[in-house]
């Protein structure tokens, strides 16, 4: 049978061969989509997801996730989640919700230690470094305090056919507080249907949530596009729309499976995925804007990997 | 030249009336709509926007709001905002921005104050007493605590061309604290482009957030569909899926204009609304759902404008 994971940047690669995993011997779509992005939460070098992710302008590191089931439209999301050491867990258990399935600030905080879910502070040494540097470094070379805005974003498809969503991400590095970035935001920061596909964003949520990218992919792959052309025919027509309207796009990268486990992405910047289905072991590609509103996708060359690796646990001076 | 207006429920014909005249004298859409909408949020006897609204479970209100322009795209939205006078006026201000243009919480009500916005006790007497009633009706009745969740979404047109969409809602009565509905999300509670036209929802916002109809209607209009038939063909198919998905759907009616000043809604459940065009002076009509996947809409009879306006204003006991 069919199954598949598909799911932003390279810090998603672990969770796409686990998710394989559980996949493969049977776990559904929703189960296996929450044990991928609890592995990025948890893992303490990704600075942009869960324990480890960089705070806001004021030192707190608040946190957004959201989960969708595929065959209910089924959706919980948190922003603003302080503290709180799996947020993507805390979203899928709002699904079930029927009122009040979308929970922000401390209302999202107190929730999630009412219904018991583990407390841990996330900000880690390593990231109030980062940040204390870049206070620094604004003050003294005028630098623009925005940029990082890394959310992991995965699809599932399980062997019984479902289909689930998710997205977790510290929001944008130096946010103001209570900043919320697409990845909350059904249609924008994620979509998914089971008798079609899904999609989800990363990127500047603050253009993604100007053109419901995630929602659009899903409906043209409804009217029979693959996941490839619904990315590229979704994703660089508002690239260009954007910059016509509103002077200037943002960054953001677009990923989308369908259910037959196919995949697709599209990005108007340099961007690591990782996808693996039934036919295909869990691989890591480098896609780019390419000609034509296309996307250039390539395997990741070692070189580009063991730089990565070094990046991400260099010395904070 | 041409211009236009509608608006949600009975509640905002007023806004309606004052949005026209300005529109006819030349103000652009952005204005008009913010001058409407900021007319309900000030109105004490509207409880679900603004002064006078229902608060959550723990006796706040907590209020959502957003503003979208159609020209730029721009997006502005607050949720949980606390004790500010105009939610709408925040979220005009906060489209302006490239960053930090979604807040929500303490972090929404700080923004507010920092830029100066007039703060003011928002829960009245009647609300309190509406909310102390409702806590000891669901002791002794086992009352479902949920209802009422009547967002004022407005769309405008004017003679410029240009069109703007906002929305402005206290949410969900007795909502958890934190609790966001579909009102300040882009696609869900609303969407906006000038060279096709706008949309925006009310009703339950979980269920709204699981179908992104204002975007669906408005790319429906980019096909050609008039405003009427672009509302029909989302809601009522919108309604039966998430019916045999999720096994219930919400209450939810959507509204709609297109850039020549054509209108239309759908709804699934009794819905009033407010238009005005160039050609047609402001009027109040109800809308139902019909037969085959179309709406009944008929003029507002003065016997419901009696009631109504008898109900809203009845003594609290």
């Amino acid at each position: 049978m069919t199954f598949g994971t598909i799911a932003t940047w390279r810090m998603a690669h672990d969770s796409v061969v686990e998710a394989t995993k559980l996949l493969e011997s049977g776990t559904n779509a929703s189960d296996a989509l929450e044990v991928a992005i609890k592995q990025v939460e948890d893992y303490p070098f990704y600075k942009s997801v869960g324990y480890g992710g960089l705070p806001n302008a004021k030192g707190i590191l608040e946190m957004d996730a959201a989960f969708m089931n595929g065959d209910t439209f089924q959706i919980g999301a948190v922003a603003g989640i302080v503290d709180i050491k799996n947020p993507i867990s805390v979203a899928k258990k709002l699904s079930e919700e029927k009122f009040n399935s979308f929970l922000v600030g401390e209302g999202a905080t107190q929730y999630a230690k009412d219904e018991g879910f583990e407390v841990k502070e996330m900000l880690t040494e390593r990231a109030k470094k980062i940040w204390e540097k870049r206070i620094e470094d604004m003050k003294s070379k005028q630098l623009n305090p925005y940029d990082g805005h890394d959310t992991v974003g995965v699809v599932t498809l399980d062997q019984m056919g479902s289909m689930s969503v998710g997205t977790s991400s510290s929001g944008l590095f130096m946010k103001k507080t209570g900043r919320v970035g697409d990845s909350p935001l059904s249609g924008s920061g994620f979509y998914v249907d089971s008798t079609i596909g899904g999609a989800a964003a990363t990127g500047l949520g603050e253009d993604l949530m100007k053109g419901i990218l995630s929602y659009e992919i899903v409906r043209k792959m409804s009217e029979g596009l693959s996941p490839q052309e619904a990315c590229d025919q979704t994703v660089y027509p508002f690239h260009d729309l954007l910059t016509k309207r509103y002077g200037k796009a943002g960054a953001f990268s677009l990923i989308a499976m369908n259910k037959k486990g196919e995949w697709g992405v599209a990005t108007n910047v340099e961007f690591t995925f990782s996808v693996a289905n039934d036919t295909t072991k869990p691989t890591i590609f480098m896609a780019n804007r390419g000609e034509n509103q296309t996307t250039s996708i390539t395997p990741i060359t070692k070189e580009w990997l063991d730089a990565y690796e070094k990046r991400i646990k260099a010395p904070i001076e």
